[in-house]
């Protein structure tokens, strides 16, 4: 409580409040595990790499920015393991690239793209884009009372009933695991999950996120039918370029319904 | 190159790491996932709470710190959940923490210490305290050439011959998961992983440390028998305490035998 509470009224509070709320949406950082799910974005907004990179210098994480419209946009990736060349996937580094963003770029709002599994069982199709209504982990379980919810981290990402209206989009769950294949343990949890979308980094980015209040959308493209019969690695790589052009298109979309608005607008 | 390189022979060079090698390790930082865990050593050394934390205000991260002998030793724990109240284990919020901590703290050397299961199999018994040999992880399976060695990330810690035969410690390899219990699929890794203790944090430190090039040990107690029959959840609350007062012993053996020493002296 203030000092001086009774100066402080209620009215005060809503105004600061309002006055926060509707402020535009200037800085959007969007976190995305590989540079070429992300490359259309980058050309079609004409992002340049930072060199000045905010992150330490031992880091391969790489800076995408530039304006677009009124807004400051920034891509993230975590670049390439340094020993075996290869994307960053995963939790770790997905948390890691989340935090060093919000503390130097203090983003308004945080978008996770990027790839993910779908299922057909839950209306998933190839190709299809996903706003995720909420995240969950689907390989953490520690079967102790309190630190089995803990693992699970279930999160409603930020809502966007004008954004998912407007812009036709499907909406589903996602459930996050470090694994690219779905164990019958995987499944069971992603089952309790009631997941759409099955991801390898979006929880991880939704848990660092809420930590920080910051507000954070996850978009996931459908590269592989993960209830299907065909093995996910090779439908993965298969659909890779298709639904990445697919998703450049839809967060396109995003950042234009984004632009001039705020928070509670979406 | 430096500039004028012909001044900066490759004598100077020698002279240089040598310096660097031969300077004796001050500065310590454990990163230990539960509080509980680490409480013994916190007493024993006379560690305090740190009031102005180096970690951004939102974060839950506890800091511990004091001389002792002539180490300036801190112990990092990553707190509770805000939402839940339980412990933040699982290698996402222990990659945050050990990032914050090298940023934050610049140590000479950083100690995982903590928990784990060990396999009867590979000659672990309860309360065993482990150095571990090399680490790894096991719930992160990428059937992709390449991306499936990132996935299981195996990482060699640093070497400790001296300290190892001075104190008398079992050696063995270290593989992370996610999960308190093991699937069939864990198991299979684990083995393909030739560990002898598992535990949920340890290779992803050894990974945050790896990028900084912070020689890291990990120290293991074993609080359950993996392949044994009793669950995980189970002999893990039972052996907690014991368990965490050998390790609290053995900690305090090693820094006994770092102190007034140097990396190489190890």
């Amino acid at each position: 409580m203030a000092a001086n509470g009774e100066d402080f009224s209620n009215a005060s509070m809503e105004n600061l409040m309002g006055h926060v709320e509707k402020r535009s949406i200037f800085t959007i950082v969007f976190i995305v595990a590989m540079q070429k799910e992300a490359q259309p974005l980058i050309e079609r907004l004409r992002l340049v790499k930072e060199v000045n990179s905010p992150f330490p210098k031992e880091v391969a994480w790489i800076l995408f920015k530039g304006m677009y419209k009124d807004l400051n946009i920034n891509i993230v990736c975590p670049g390439k393991d340094s020993a075996l060349g290869v994307d960053s996937v995963c939790t770790v580094p997905a948390s890691l690239v989340t935090y060093a963003s919000i503390q130097a770029l203090q983003p308004d709002l945080i978008i996770n793209a990027g790839t993910a599994g779908g299922f057909k069982a839950k209306g998933a199709r190839i190709c299809d884009v996903y706003i995720v209504s909420s995240s969950a982990f689907h390989d953490r379980r520690i079967p102790v009372p309190v630190l089995d919810l803990y693992g699970v981290g279930m999160r409603k990402a930020f809502p966007t009933p004008n954004l998912i209206k407007e812009l036709n989009l499907k909406v589903g769950r996602l459930s996050t695991g470090d694994s690219m294949d779905m164990s019958p343990h995987d499944k069971e949890s992603i089952t309790a999950n009631d997941a759409t979308v099955k991801d390898m980094e979006g929880a991880a980015v939704a848990y660092v996120a809420d930590i920080f209040k910051v507000p954070t959308i996850l978009i996931k493209g459908v590269t592989d039918i993960v209830d299907g019969n065909r093995p996910t690695s090779e439908e993965f790589l298969e659909n890779l370029a298709a639904v990445t052009a697919q998703l450049d298109e839809s967060i396109t979309k995003v950042i234009d319904f984004i632009s001039g608005k705020c928070l509670s607008d979406l």
